[in-house]
């Protein structure tokens, strides 16, 4: 009888933690970089409508496809893309086996920290940049040299690693749409072989899930082994209308859910939004100088022009003000 | 008391029939279209030995990509590639709206009914009858089309919808590996989007689990809606060689298992054998002429030369005889 009792206090003890817990995990807010405001409500308004079941704008959790840009969208993009800094360092680090590169432009200006005359060339010499840096190699040792770069080289502003220029509300963001059955994807104008080696641990994004503008790749063996060598030649430009070609080819279902920063990004919500039912639409304008970059019509990268301002209000797009609607922009800041 | 003892009796009971639930679980065999041997024996130990935590072979759920082929591999593909009778029957759908086809080859034999006359223009002829019936709708329209040749057409041996002419033992493989946290991907030959409108239903793939060859697509806006429209040029074509680079391209990880029946998977099995740790390379032999088709080295589709059955043999990959290995082929037969 005694031992029956114990076991009777045990199990409610053990029955009122469990309920306890469960009350804290409903209280905690999934989303607290967030300031209340139209951006938060609206997603918030928008996952509850297309995960209540028996509903008219239900999706089976199967079609809950999320497609986020990457550079401005979900990390940092100033003072330049983060794949072109790491373009340049690279262009440093093979000048020694590269002495014609002392008389060859876009290089020379480069090595002589002329950066201005180096890009004067336009997108011609970009393209030479990134094919000197990013060709050339196996897959495997292109995954390495970018882990290599990602561990030692900071931000030039914020003192800190790449991978922590991240926006603490959009990781936020991306957890609560998955927790609520989502699958979410990146859909950039950057390399795929830049991203996928990382995106998974700061994002919680496997390579899978990546899309992104590649160049082509060769399989050879190499001393009876196969190897994917990249060539200096590109596959696919994953940017402006080619976001939603990229989409078709690599996920093969229209997304419900869009989320970007710039020109670059207009189609890729233009083509989340022609679907049937709801749909969420969103950009991240860039007006905190504090704490971040503030930038717009006049940017060279990230572009976020008048006309889209415009295409935004008329679409019922919603913009997320970085200095109002993030109480937070990285996780380590203000 | 007489209540806790009733209590106590539903309780046993309840227990008593969860027991024995476990028990018909895990005695039921997840490959009963599987006769023993070492077809389904190295199946089930490399299952084992990658998912048991603790062990040196142990790969995380993430990282267990497993690769099917799908033509021969997943479904039948004689007398001739679906996809192939799918493009023929579409020259006759269309061919009213195409009067110049009766003077133009390959059509002009095509309609005569004269395949091998068609087909005598080698890859030209091919690409020629692909692309003017592939090409020049939007995606949307495609994958109806798609959608009502599957509702209709019928297997010319089976007397069966090619949805049903599937390989019954493969798709207990595919619910089987996702059972133990294997994410399931198709890397065929065949038209990726001729393949995603059905993949889930019939193999639970689904669409952005599909990689495949491609053609190009454009993205445009007609009457102030976004389409993609279908080109007549080929974007990648995924065989041969051209497996390790989409399988780079689209899932970015290595797999640990993959699945073929031709020529055409060697290098996608070489590729996925080179990786580290334990991995499972199998070849479908096509040797069952009676509930299927025998063919082998001779065949013009399918290829399974001698060369490939060499190399599986030096490099230990299982080949598995239909008419051994498994009990059944197709769902509905023997």
């Amino acid at each position: 009888m005694k031992t029956t009792r114990t076991q009777n206090l045990i199990a409610a003890a053990l029955f009122g933690a469990l309920l306890f817990t469960a009350t804290i995990a409903c209280a905690a807010d999934p989303l607290p970089s967030w300031n209340d405001g139209k951006a938060k409500q609206s997603i918030e308004a928008f996952v509850e409508k297309v995960t209540k079941e028996g509903t008219p704008n239900y999706v089976p959790a199967a079609e809950r496809i999320a497609v986020f840009d990457n550079d401005g969208t979900l990390w940092a993009e100033q003072p330049m893309y983060f794949q072109l800094l790491f373009a340049l360092d690279r262009v440093k680090a093979l000048a020694p086996t590269h002495p014609e590169w002392k008389d060859k432009e876009p290089f020379a200006s480069l090595l002589k920290g002329d950066l201005q005359a180096a890009l004067a060339g336009g997108e011609r010499a970009m393209v030479e940049i990134v094919m000197a840096t990013h060709a050339g190699m196996t897959s495997e040792e292109f995954e390495q040299i970018v882990k290599d770069w990602l561990a030692t080289a900071k931000h030039p502003k914020f003192k800190r690693p790449y991978t922590e220029c991240v926006n603490q509300p959009m990781v936020e963001l991306l957890a609560y749409l998955r927790a609520n059955g989502f699958k979410t994807f990146i859909v950039s104008g950057g390399g795929i072989e830049f991203m996928r080696p990382w995106t998974e641990k700061v994002y919680g994004i496997p390579p899978e899930q990546v899309v992104g503008s590649s160049i082509k790749t060769k399989f050879e063996m190499r001393d009876g082994k196969p190897v994917l060598v990249r060539l200096p030649e590109i596959n696919f430009i994953d940017d402006k209308a080619g976001k939603p070609v990229g989409i078709n080819e690599y996920i093969g279902r229209r997304p419900i859910a869009a989320f970007g920063n710039s020109d670059g990004d207009q189609q890729m919500l233009e083509w989340t939004q022609a679907g049937p039912g709801a749909r969420l639409m969103m950009l991240v304008h860039h007006d905190d100088a504090i704490r971040e970059f503030a930038y717009g019509a006049e940017s060279k990268i990230g572009t976020f022009s008048d006309a889209l301002m415009t295409e935004a209000k008329t679409n019922g797009w919603t913009v997320i003000s970085m200095k109002n609607d993030w109480k937070r922009v990285f996780a380590w800041g203000q």
